[in-house]
């Protein structure tokens, strides 16, 4: 793992870009003290610049926690294909629309899924390494790379779900694995994941502490007060 | 409103008894500042006393609320029917069962939220002229009293629903009418109150800023945290 680059931004966290291989990276911490880890990963591929992303990764390191996310392969600086960036616009558009497209799911979130979630383990391994960040691992993200990773990784303690109540055939199939507590955030009016769809897997999770909050609105609807909460729930789990 | 006795708890909590006409009601304030005013109710009649309500109500004043709760009509201190005592025991037989019994519903619980919400009222006027308390007043108890009382008091500004998911037909005509910010809480085993008619009346409600929170376990099995996150739904409103 290399850093290429760190700012100190006005919050008080450190930002720091790095590259794993072919794998790029942004890293938040405070600095202050030893940090626990928090994965903050998206589904479908978005740039870990996207900005609501980044917003939360700061909040959330600035509350003592070693924030990190990566690119996904195909996505944000990495080398994509035309057929990823096809698809990539189609679900976009598909989502904007309220269209909810299983065939989407399955031919490109399933497959970026399934190659994401090795990378975040040789992710895990090099952050872990670092003397700023301790274990456990909380993860914060997208619920189909979340359930993904938790089902392989003994590391991750706790996972906090964001505002996706649908996940490609695969992941739907391994909920019951997951054991481990789990925040479950639920946009009501999100037409691209459909409501029923996301109380039947929230009802499947194999956790026995497992909590689904629901809040009106679409996609990026979710409000700001789940951020608080979403912290409070990583506070009771991982410190 | 006579005050008929008073204690300093161990938390620092004043719980004093008082009467109004008939009503004997419970209030628990710091008394380090003028507070917002939390009604704390059970739909069914639990006795002001019963602990586990008397717990929430000592949590949510030592955060700097005055909490107050009465007996309804028939229930707790007050004179009962022996027609009053057999409804209750069957309807406890039944909620302990797991069963749901929409008859109970109609022909106890509805008189019983019909009754209680002018005295409600009638209390909200008498604690409101006490200079420790200060509006604006955020409800805290059963969804059956909450949705009446909050659609004929605009001095409600928001109201946390505990943990039960059905109501009399009564009320669930008038969730659409109910449009203050809600938090409501679902027990998502709680066989007394079907899961599917407790997220039809989320649905219901006619508030721009509704929360569902839904953990695992039954009627009485509300995880603590669940406390804090009341209060915290309760500063956003009311302070």
């Amino acid at each position: 793992m290399q850093f290429t680059s760190e700012q100190r931004l006005d919050d008080g966290v450190l930002e720091r870009e790095f590259t794993l291989g072919e794998i790029p990276g942004t890293l938040w911490t405070t600095g202050a003290a030893p940090a626990p880890l928090v994965p903050m990963a998206h589904n479908n591929g978005l740039p870990k610049a996207e900005p609501r992303l980044v917003a939360r990764a700061r909040y959330t390191a600035a509350r003592g926690y070693a924030v990190a996310t990566i690119d996904a392969a195909g996505c944000g600086d990495r080398p994509r294909s035309a057929a990823d960036d096809e698809a990539r616009t189609e679900l976009r558009r598909a989502m904007q629309a309220g269209e909810h497209v299983d065939e989407i799911f399955e031919t490109f979130i399933g497959p970026l899924v399934e190659n994401a979630v090795p990378e975040w383990q040789t992710t895990l391994d090099s952050l872990l390494e670092l003397p700023e960040i301790v274990g456990p691992v909380g993860y914060s993200g997208g619920t189909a790379l979340g359930i993904g990773l938790a089902v392989v990784e003994p590391r991750i303690a706790a996972a906090g779900f964001f505002a996706g109540g649908d996940v490609p055939r695969a992941q739907r199939e391994e909920a019951r694995q997951v054991t481990i507590p789990l925040l479950f955030l639920l946009q009501w009016d999100d037409q691209g994941n459909p409501r029923q769809r996301a109380l039947d897997l929230f009802d499947a999770f194999g956790s026995k502490e497992k909590t689904l909050h629901a809040n009106l609105g679409g996609h990026t609807g979710t409000p700001w007060f789940e951020l608080e909460d979403g912290y409070r729930f990583l506070d009771r789990h991982l410190k």
